[in-house]
């Protein structure tokens, strides 16, 4: 791994109190560039642009995915990242279904642990507080040939994140739009699958939602996803998330609440689940709780489903009867060393490069 | 706009007879860059390199949609391009669909005459030789956040191409995987779309075929696409082809085989394509030819059709029999000023640039 330190670093003029989430960036990043059927040397360096054409395949064929996962740091300064290995392995699926090459343990997680550790400082600290670390593959020769390109970076870039709070919002159930095809890319974290969303997510906007929560695309019968994050259900008390498969995104955070839900004693049934069923429970009564789990939000609760027209609302839980929020709880105690982890799944970063630069 | 012309120009090495299409570029290149609500001035500048970010969101959330069109070069020197008030419109809905911002045609048109124009030099001449132009539109925001980007690039990059006759191949009916699903993206020229088909192709490929026709994700049972190309089916004297759709690429040179078929008197039906009664004509022998049609090679022609294990060949016809080809000559002599146009479809890029720089 080449270590090249930034000389003009930023840091002092980040306000943890005071920041744009998403486009402020940390000194350094983490590059690996690709040719000639193979990785070449792993090299954190200053964040900033590099030369790349309009003829670049990834923005002419899409052949570009990425991870999204955090850093947090905890009371005594001590950095971990959740489950990097699950992540690692998904850009490899990822990477595969796109026809790009995989990347090594040594380039993920390595360069990952080594960006975090470098730029530790950029990491704020607190309820909620994380940073937000985007590795990405993605195609860089130039050829105007639609084809399986040569030439790839790998990098990984990394932004503060603030409180991940949000409101309950309302979310539309689509009956037209649709982000994947049965034998599609909706299960990997292609690059293509977001852009595919924004127009349907703006349509539902204009009609007061904040959200598409996704269906099948052949009957629209089935729930898939919910804007960029896994859904769950809950009908009494048991609580229902489809199976993964070729088009719904295998997320760690969905993996995390099953874990953590089980442990709790709660039933959970990983299964399809139709429209139909949560329309019908809405209107007995049954239906308590429908929310989206991803790595930047955690947990995002639904206050209404929009069906057909109409605007089902769902019963607003006392905080203490939520198992949105106790799942919710229970996740970011252990991702924030405030709980024992018998999972396992917290690792800390250790303090390498800043002792020895 | 504003032209700023190469002082090192690499035209005086392209040699013709002798150059790799989709990876030499002609010298210069057409950007206009987006932000804040709008588009800045449209400029001609030397072909290169421009700082981009591994955080540019056309690489992150797949915000990038493109065009592919071609100027020809008649015996005379004089150069025209094809339809491409289409590729305008086009490129404006796939654009739409991917909540980008449309572009104007002062960029788009006169964009693309100014850049033809003034590399003019870089047209091969004679059969099947032109320059394969490249307009593009993709997010250049550097932002972490699955949402809209508030920043884009709208550029035209070109190489040389060669000429489009390609040898007779063998093509596998998919029966699962998918190039796009209902309510998706697959009628806009998305560059997710692409990635997403080059694992399956390459799937094919090591099954002895050189491409997939793309059938219907939900049943397989109808014929969509073929690679990335639109499908023409011969059964006995008639002609089939797809309707478009939201899944159909609206394509300019299917739309041009459709008018020039009926100018022909040959029967044209637009209408869904069922495998079976594909498989059922090559059973009967009424099955006459199946072939696929797009800017880059203008049709190719199938021998052989891979399906459920089985490879079912076509008929050898001589060339005087063939529609496909047929249509293609037609096409071909208009687009390269060999034929009168009854339609209006060549438009001549005037000498501009040359004269007054």
């Amino acid at each position: 791994m080449i270590i090249q330190k930034s000389t003009n670093p930023r840091i002092s003029t980040f306000d943890p109190d005071n920041f744009s989430f998403g486009n402020t960036f940390i000194d350094h990043m983490v590059i690996c560039e690709y040719e000639n059927g193979k990785w070449g040397d792993v090299k954190v360096m200053p964040y900033g642009g590099l030369p790349f054409s309009p003829a670049m395949m990834g923005v002419n064929y899409g052949q570009a995915c990425f991870e999204g996962m955090k850093a947090y740091k905890d009371p005594n300064g001590d950095v971990f990242l959740f489950r990097p290995e699950k992540n690692f392995e998904r850009i490899n699926k990822s990477a595969k279904r796109l026809a790009m090459p995989e990347v090594t343990e040594e380039m993920f997680l390595d360069g990952l642990k080594a960006l975090v550790d470098i730029d530790r400082a950029w990491i704020p600290q607190g309820e909620g507080m994380s940073l937000y670390i985007r590795p990405l593959i993605f195609a860089t020769e130039e050829a105007l040939k639609a084809r399986i390109s040569n030439k790839y970076m790998f990098a990984i870039v990394a932004t503060p994140a603030k409180s991940y709070y949000t409101e309950p919002v309302s979310v539309l159930i689509s009956d037209f739009y649709s982000r994947s095809a049965n034998g599609g890319v909706g299960s990997a974290k292609a690059a293509g699958n977001y852009a595919a969303s924004f127009y349907p997510t703006q349509l539902a906007i204009e009609q007061g939602y904040e959200q598409i929560i996704w269906t099948d695309d052949a009957t629209h019968e089935y729930f898939e996803e919910s804007g960029t994050m896994n859904v769950f259900v809950r009908i009494n008390d048991t609580i229902y998330t489809p199976p993964t498969s070729e088009k719904i995104l295998d997320g760690v955070t969905r993996d995390s609440f099953i874990q953590l839900a089980k442990k709790r004693g709660i039933e959970v049934k990983v299964e399809p689940i139709p429209v139909k069923t949560v329309i019908e429970a809405q209107k007995n009564g049954t239906l308590k709780e429908v929310w989206g789990v991803g790595t930047a939000v955690v947990t995002s609760v639904f206050q209404a489903l929009g069906y057909k027209g109409e605007k089902l609302m769902l019963p607003s839980l006392p905080a203490e009867e939520s198992f949105a929020l106790a799942l919710q709880k229970d996740l970011v105690n252990i991702q924030t060393n405030h709980a024992e982890d018998p999972f396992g799944w917290r690792v800390l970063v250790e303090k390498k490069i800043m002792e020895t630069a």
